[in-house]
């Protein structure tokens, strides 16, 4: 049972994990460094939870006792009880769902394992928009694929607001990071997958006319400049989403869910 | 040629069309009230006027006087000329892009006209929420949409956020607003146009086994409750996009796209 405590003081020492949620540029630090990560909302933290992550501490206002009582049945950690106009003071905003979740963050896992199994998966080149990530790995995971590999420079998929735009995608979907990015054409292909690198090279295969290989991995970069020449040069195919004359492009959700959708029902 | 006037009072009578841009209940009264839509930056600015858009005013940072000079000698409109630090003082924000215009809102076009000559057409239901909007009109217009029709409830696409997440393509996409929704079906089918509700319902037909007809309208219901039983039962087919098992559903910006996809190809 956890244990609970009911603090009134919005500075105390014990809430420093749950400080400043606003400023993006400080938690991404933070929460790395101390091994957490932020699950807001009753229904985030039961995701969590059903994941088999643990909470190193919560924080809540009274009325979400009761929707939580399972979770605090069920660990060690201490629950700290704030009225909501404090959580504000802490957190730096209102939180609507006043129930948060400080999670161990789980270690994270080895690409070879994450693809051991997979047949679909998808690759993300340097999305740095926590949006963006959550998004593909909402569209991923609907769409039926196994795993998603991230490189270095990827967002982190456990920031709070990648987890609410994946509605918990990223509990249930396998995913690692690769540090070796230069390196990934080469480890996919070890491992028996074929490479389909989105792009909007007008040179490239237009998607409904890829028939996908058994083992798939499909690529997609930032929507700026695009994938790296390095993997447009070592993918096997170049993929294209065609699009009317004078639009920009899709977004990268956009697009990855239409590429998903191609490769999921092949 | 543009009257520049410099202005150093943020409280100056003549910004009123710029005060309190983040308030999106009052702005979205207010715009419609007096008949103008805000574009914010350069980019969507020049997009505007080459869509045949009529700019009431501007308000400018002195940088961005240069970039705009084609659009400056182009009207007579006032642009008044401030500091970035008192523009973010009128508007409650920093304008990254230091330069907006207050537009005149284009009369709205009639359902009828829009949909003349079109063969692909989006129908949203109810998507009360600005990024929504803006993103399945960004996706219909990639996709080659010809049109895009609005429930009486549908946000703004003329809001500075849809314009924003749409990259434009509010200006060059035609779409109008249904008054009589619930006649909507009846008026489709009056046109000639099959259509198509996306739906969650089981028993509805895998999308990848749909075969459009030459005129096509896809109609797509927000993210919660999904189409309304009229649509459901009026649609001439229900149409489904298979998910995995365990995951709520797609956003409707991601499930827009692959319908989208799917109805441009055939």
């Amino acid at each position: 049972m956890a244990d609970l405590i009911a603090l009134d003081d919005a500075r105390d020492e014990r809430l420093r994990d749950y400080t400043d949620l606003r400023d993006v540029q400080l938690r991404t630090t933070v929460e790395q460094e101390r091994g957490i990560y932020i699950a807001e909302g009753e229904k985030v933290i039961h995701r969590a939870v059903a994941a088999g992550h643990t909470p190193k501490s919560l924080l809540l206002a009274p009325r979400w006792l009761d929707n939580l009582s399972d979770v605090l049945e069920a660990t060690d950690a201490p629950a700290y009880v704030l009225t909501e106009k404090a959580i504000e003071q802490v957190t730096g905003f209102h939180v609507h769902r006043g129930a948060l979740a400080a999670m161990q963050r789980p270690q994270e896992r080895e690409p070879r394992e994450v693809l051991a199994a997979a047949r679909r998966v998808l690759v993300a080149e340097d999305l740095v928009d926590h949006t963006n990530i959550g998004a593909i790995m909402r569209n991923a995971a609907a769409l039926g694929f196994d795993a998603v590999l991230l490189s270095p420079r990827c967002a982190d998929p456990l920031y709070r607001r990648s987890i609410k735009v994946a509605m918990g995608a990223v509990f249930s979907l396998p995913w690692a990071r690769l540090d070796d990015w230069y390196g990934a054409p080469a480890l996919l292909r070890e491992l028996g997958f074929t490479t389909y690198a989105m792009t909007l090279a007008d040179d490239a295969v237009s998607l409904e006319d890829v028939e996908p290989a058994e083992r798939a991995a499909v690529i997609v970069g930032s929507e700026g400049p695009g994938l790296t020449e390095h993997w447009q040069r070592e993918a096997d195919h170049r993929v294209i989403i065609p699009m009317a004359a004078g639009i920009d492009s899709l977004n990268v959700a956009a697009s990855t869910a239409i590429a998903c959708w191609h490769f999921s029902r092949r």
